[in-house]
């Protein structure tokens, strides 16, 4: 009930059973999505979760394993949403995984105001105008820079989604976290569990995951560092404990 | 050339030779003050530096090993800013270190305005109105608690000595990131480097060091995390490091 596409694989969700689709050429998930998929608070047992800039649905993949819940999945690049409804259906969790082909500016519209219990999203980490080392895709330009959508909108549309009380949770770079938190306040999702992920023990974090909750009280708690990779480029002891890698 | 008062002993600068004043019943530096002062960017062979909220004139006498530049301490309560004084003198940098009494509200007009490279500054962690595990004597009160000063009192006053380019470090709790990074915003002190600080490897950080250029353009660099223990509670390789324990 699925088929791949010239340049696409079948890769193995980082820790997990599960697979999904991803290309080379196109889009494949990173460590990123699956750190933010352990991160982010969800639901056990029922209630309503949407993952934004959703791309291959990485997200919500990682996610089904957690939660009970139903899991939205929101991407402009029909590519990209075609793959995930794909990966889905391939993993048989059409019940519960919806994958929604649209605009993060219209979030609010298209998936439903004030009734989310959880939010994640990994949205694109570059400016528009910024060099990365990108690869010259459109694809991944997309989803790689703020081409289509800004980092306002993502933190607009989360909020949107949002009840009162819900939780939205962000990765990015961490260049970005004044820019990160300023926006949280202003959209009501008020910074309170942050984790810097490290490369390596002595380098400058690459990553940053930071969750908010919709009206709640200021205070931010900074989680134990989490380190990827030992000096001799093997994983971790908390990668491995994590993932099962 | 010094006193001891009767309830004050001299301990050592952790990791120096120099000594330092201090009273269990009035005020002793903390490992806040030692990290602050290895942290912050000073000018190695000539320029100002400004210590706020100075107390007993830890950072100073800290950073004195440093730099060759001259250093001013700024502290409110007479008696702390007597014993900084006295610990100067006993470690022979009157030529160096200078400690005035006043208000941190003042800094500008005491210190002078826009003629400082650097400022350093350790403020009240605890809110006037919050319960801390507070030795109850007020000149713990004073020190610990924003009685006397707001986070944003000392912002201003850093963003006031400083000139255009110079440096503002401040060590604070974690939970307060959220307000220092927007008061230093709103005072153009634009953070560049922060680096956490975790008592043990799986804990939460307990303390942030953050420092911010006036008027620079953004983008923060989040700097290796900082582990002061090992489980067994002995100092942790960066510890012994850095201090030399």
């Amino acid at each position: 009930m699925f088929e791949l596409l010239p340049d696409e694989r079948l890769d193995y969700l980082l820790g997990q059973e599960g697979k999904i689709i991803q290309s080379p050429s196109v889009f494949s998930y990173s460590l990123d999505a699956a750190l933010l998929a352990r991160f982010a608070w969800v639901p056990i047992q029922q209630g309503r979760i949407a993952d934004l800039c959703s791309g291959n649905g990485a997200i919500p993949l990682f996610l089904s394993y957690r939660t009970k819940g139903q899991i939205t999945g929101l991407e402009i690049q029909p590519r990209l949403a075609e793959m995930a409804r794909r990966s889905v259906t391939l993993n048989e969790l059409n019940d519960r995984i919806e994958m929604i082909e649209g605009d993060v500016k219209e979030a609010g519209t298209r998936l439903g105001y004030g009734i989310y219990d959880a939010v994640t999203c990994n949205p694109p980490y570059f400016l528009a105008n910024e060099t990365s080392n990108q690869n010259q895709s459109e694809h991944y330009t997309i989803a790689r820079h703020e081409v289509l959508c800004t980092l306002e909108d993502c933190i607009r549309g989360a909020s949107d989604l949002l009840k009162q009380g819900g939780k939205a949770a962000f990765v990015h770079r961490p260049e970005r976290l004044l820019d990160i938190v300023t926006l949280m306040r202003t959209y009501r999702l008020e910074p309170k569990r942050m984790q810097l992920i490290y490369p390596k023990a002595g380098k400058e974090a690459n990553m940053l995951l930071i969750e908010g909750i919709k009206d709640a009280k200021p205070g931010l708690k900074v989680l134990p560092p989490f380190i990827v990779y030992e000096a001799d480029n093997s994983y971790a002891a908390q990668m491995k404990e994590l993932f099962d890698v």
